[in-house]
This record gives structure tokens, sequence and C-alpha cells, in this order.
């Protein structure tokens, strides 16, 4: 006797998110059909809602509203900075953080050879006609701090390469309220390379 | 700007499943919404599946496909002996383990007074008109081996009084490949407690 075949379904089709096992999609799947049947409900038409009314940004990479302009390319937001970063949380964080009132692009991940992540499988050309444009000044790059992020940051740097066009990186050092002694040696590494003037003499 | 309300309403949802908080909810949303949409469908798909096609028996707490009976309180099986557990999950672990021929009854919980799970909110009731039966020989207690769990056990064991039924336990000790080094003091408390002779003399 195992479980009934809806229920297996539902089990396998809830351990396909990333860091689901089969355990946890089992507990997530029972816990739905034993709790009220209208949670249930709510979470499929929530999926529905989704399915229709959300779109991903052709241009940007950012998720779009259908019939609505997307929030993250194309507003009265300062055209001529363009933020990079690899996914579209980034842009939620970076926006809850606040006071950056340029554009953003969003690639979908770093570049990974390994994995099999290449250029095209990235919203690179789409960066690259977007920064091609007079009207952009600066791009910022903010991939993650890391070997692949580093390297998605160089190939964009080395392929953007255009009179008036300022790249830059996000700043790398200690974290606010970090603690020398807790930190790994990259970030101190970092941190040191990265240290600024207090006094100028 | 925050994550279009679509996807903020599927995030709330996803962060009721127990142990998913809101950053695990977040990971998960936007894995469908970016990922393939005929996974986000898959999942819909299988939840109105569940609702339409599972409902809960009424006897024995178990899953039933709609239209068919219970697999566990009224097939074939032997009708004199009825094993009580908690979760419906338990009983396919003691199906999988094989050896096991009579019917169950899924409580739903064990009894926890902190939380407010009295009697009335288990299948106690139901459990106690079961075991009226004079056709039943034998109630196999397999709630957890907790504190909980035992009280739970011992409320059943009170409450059912009957000439001619026995109340058994499931077995505790060593678990098969066990070490004695890396066990915790009350399984090995248990262990010495249930020791069986190997040898009359």
């Amino acid at each position: 006797m195992n479980l009934p075949a809806p229920i297996e379904q539902l089990i396998g089709e809830l351990a396909k998110f990333p860091g689901v096992g089969r355990r946890s999609a089992e507990r997530m799947a029972l816990d739905l059909v034993v709790a009220d049947r209208a949670r249930l409900r709510a979470l499929a038409d929530a999926l529905h809602r989704v399915d229709d009314e959300i779109s991903v940004c052709k241009t940007c990479g950012y998720f779009t509203i259908e019939g609505e302009k997307c929030l993250s390319c194309d507003t009265d937001r300062d055209g001529s900075v363009l933020l990079v970063v690899e996914r579209p949380l980034d842009v939620v964080a970076i926006e809850k953080a606040g006071g950056f009132r340029g554009r953003y692009h969003v690639l979908g991940g770093h570049l990974s050879p390994l994995k099999g992540i290449t250029p095209a499988q990235l919203r690179m050309e789409q960066l690259f006609q977007r920064a091609a444009n007079d009207f952009v000044r600066e791009l910022i790059l903010a991939t993650s701090p890391s070997v692949e992020g580093d390297a998605t940051a160089l190939y964009i740097a080395r392929h953007v390469d255009r009179e008036g066009l300022s790249i830059t990186r996000l700043g790398r050092g200690m974290p606010m309220g970090g603690s020398l002694e807790f930190s790994d040696a990259g970030t101190l590494r970092m941190a040191i390379e990265g240290r600024r003037s207090l006094v100028d003499r």
C-alpha cells in the first residue's frame, strides 16, 4: 500500500523545488491534504494568478504584471545608470536599501561553464544592446561577490567597450555590523585591498 | 518597489507550509515564476486533483480515493487486529516494512494539552467505537515513542477496557544497525528494561 496516486503526484511536483527533498515534499503534501481545503485551493489560485498575470520582461529580465510597464526598466527612473544583477530578488534587495534611482538589468544568473551556463543562457545580448545606447553613462556591475560573479562581471566589462561609458562594481569589504574576528579571509583581504583614506595629508 | 502582488500572494501561501520560512518561500515562488510555466501548471493541476479525488476516511483517518473503499480500514485485511498510529505516513511506513495484515486507525496526532490537543481534536471517539466491536481481539498502540506518544497510548489503554481485548504496544530498544556508543540514554534504558532472554535455564 502506497499513498494514493494523486498525493504521490503532488509530492512529485513539490519535490521539484530547489532545496526540497522527498521527505519535505511528503510533509508539505500531507499537511495540505490534512489541513483545511481552503488553503489547498488558495495555493492553487495563487499559482493560476501568477501564471495569468506575471511575465518576465524581455528587456530587463524583471517581472512584469501583464499589461503594465516594467517597473525596473521603463519608467521615470534615471535611464543613464544601469545596475546589473543576477536575480530578480537582488532588485528587491537594492530597492529596499533605497538610494538608487537608476534602472536595472537582471541577467538571470552568472556564467558557469561547468554547469553549462554560457552567455547565451543569460540575458547578456539584451544588456549589450541597452549599454550600446549613448544615453547610458554608467554600468554598475552588481553580480554576486564570488568567483563566478566576478567572472561574469569581467566578461561584461570586456564586451561593453564604449567611449563615455564608465563601468563600476559594488564596493567590497566589511559588512555593516560585521566583526573582524568572525570575518572570512576573502572578505578581510578585499577590505584591506579596498581601504579608503580618512585623512588626506 | 516590491515584488508584484501575485508573486507576493504565492509566497504567502508557500510560507504556510510547516518548516518553510519567508526566505524559502521566496526562493520557491521565484523558481516557479522563472522556470518553465509547465511546472507551475503541473503543480496547480496536482493540487486540484488532490482536492477533487482525495478525502480523509471518517472511520480510520487514512486517505481515501473518492468513490473507493478505504484501503486501511475496510478491505479483506484482518479486522481482528487494529494498529493505532498518529499520522497517515506511519501507515505507509508500516506497510513498507511488511508483515502486518490487520487494519489501521490514524489518530491524527498525539495528545498535547499544552498545545491544546485534547482527545476531541483526535480521532479518539471513532477508535473507541471500533475497539468496542467484539470482533476486535487486539489493539496495537504504535503512537510515537515520546512523552506525548506514551501519554496518548496510556489514555487509550485506560479508556478501552473490554474482556477479551488485548492491548499491546510496539517493542522498544536498539534500532537495527544502531550502535551502543551513539545511542541516547532513553533508548539504552528502554533497551535494558525490555531485554529478552536468549537461553532459558
